[in-house]
């Protein structure tokens, strides 16, 4: 049993986990009413990444709160909202040291759509800001998020999102966003194990180009395979955004494909 | 100007980025009374290692903050407490982007003191989850601290500490502690740049030990440089607890040598 706190009555006890370690995870869900992308992908992630931290938390439950939280914010936003979960290992604890048995918190929240990106492609960049992935917390969309705080801190001047590269120098995703490349011979996207979070857009659209007999390759990306010229576009993916083409990366312009956008609007998958 | 909270009235908002994101700082400090130990050297940390992150505080308010709360609470506690200090970038801004000029949270809350360890020495054990350290924020106290929440979980039957590697398998530090060997040539400390935890008790026996005119290297440690002949001790060093000293590790029996416990405890560096 978690304990369910909305975020317009309060915030989590002072000593909860999830603010003093990052002991936690969340989920931005787009809404539509009373619907939500990918819903079921967002809460399938969230139990089972909460159980690979020991979290334990039910499908179930999770499925009312955001039932509950549809009705309760849904007439008060006219053009889609975003409801985040964020779940915690619960208040207290010896130090680092969880408590067995702890009772998780569940903070709830609504906000209002961000501004659409320009379905013409978007401005991004190269990140200063490496990317470390812990081998243990690979994928996982934990509270633990200072390296993506730091590089959206380079976010300016218009730029929709920036690009950061692992310890070996290979690009593994955006501050918010997974990365897909067109190329020649195929689609081409990191693999989920050197991800800081897989995406359930990511995970959605790889399925849907596979289940259409389109060639995709999960492999370490190099600067090279996006400003070579193999590459026929270059696709950032959020399921709050959709599929977002980059038409300039640094000082470069990217050839804009439209023919992923037009497929996948975030609309077209509530549920 | 932060904004500041007293836990025993509340806790943060809900949007603020400490939760969110672990986008913060934290100090815990051993108080006796209204003094703090190395409570100077406590501060300094926290505000050089916000200004590495961009968010800025002055010494003089959390000077000012502490010793409101040494008031606050001295009468409370006995015999000693624990004074922890979490400070955040503030509540909100857009996604991981903070705002300019965000006005950082400062909650404060007390403790009882944790049980004292064995003077004699305390049982250790390596740890099986892998310390991952961003080169951005090695050394710093930040609120991202999974690596360190998910070793403490194999916390049991009488261990005081487990002790993590990094991913080229060096010994890094413990959970709560940092990491000092005695030698035949000398102390032998991992460097600053390997640390997730730069501890202050750390840098003030380092200092110490270098005055006397001992020999203090900083490299990284092997395995082997535990459980061979050439170790004459191992320290674990922390604010809270002091100088203690690691009697069996894994399943190896250490030599205790009781010189240093006798010249530091925290009680003699309260200010």
């Amino acid at each position: 049993m978690l304990n369910l706190v909305w975020a317009d009555e309060g915030g989590l006890p002072a000593n909860d986990r999830g603010l003093a370690y990052g002991d936690g995870l969340f989920e931005t869900v787009r809404m539509q009413g009373q619907q939500g992308v990918l819903l079921s992908r967002h809460l399938m992630r969230l139990v089972r990444d909460a159980a690979r931290l020991g979290i334990v938390v039910s499908r179930e439950e999770l499925s009312g709160v955001c039932a509950q939280a549809a009705q309760r914010w849904a007439d008060s936003f006219d053009n889609g909202w975003v409801l985040k979960l964020i779940l915690t290992r619960g208040a207290g604890g010896r130090g680092y040291r969880p408590d067995d048995n702890m009772r998780p918190n569940l903070l709830v929240s609504a906000t209002s759509l961000p501004p659409e990106p320009d379905a013409e492609g978007v401005m991004a960049d190269f990140s200063r800001v490496p990317l470390s992935v812990h081998p243990m917390f690979a994928g996982i969309k934990s509270l633990n998020r200072l390296d993506q705080v730091m590089a959206a801190r380079e976010l300016h001047d218009g730029l929709f999102e920036v690009i950061m590269s692992n310890h070996d120098g290979y690009l593994v995703e955006g501050t918010r966003t997974n990365l897909l490349l067109k190329t020649r011979d195929g689609w081409v996207t990191p693999p989920v194990s050197s991800l800081a979070v897989a995406g359930v857009m990511r995970e959605w659209l790889l399925e849907r180009l596979r289940e259409r007999g389109e060639s995709v390759l999960e492999r370490p990306l190099a600067i090279a395979d996006l400003t070579g010229p193999d590459c026929q576009g270059l696709f950032l993916l959020n399921s709050v955004f959709g599929v977002v083409p980059v038409r300039r990366l640094a000082d470069q312009d990217l050839p804009v494909d439209s023919g992923l956008a037009t497929i996948v609007h975030p609309h077209d998958l509530l549920e």
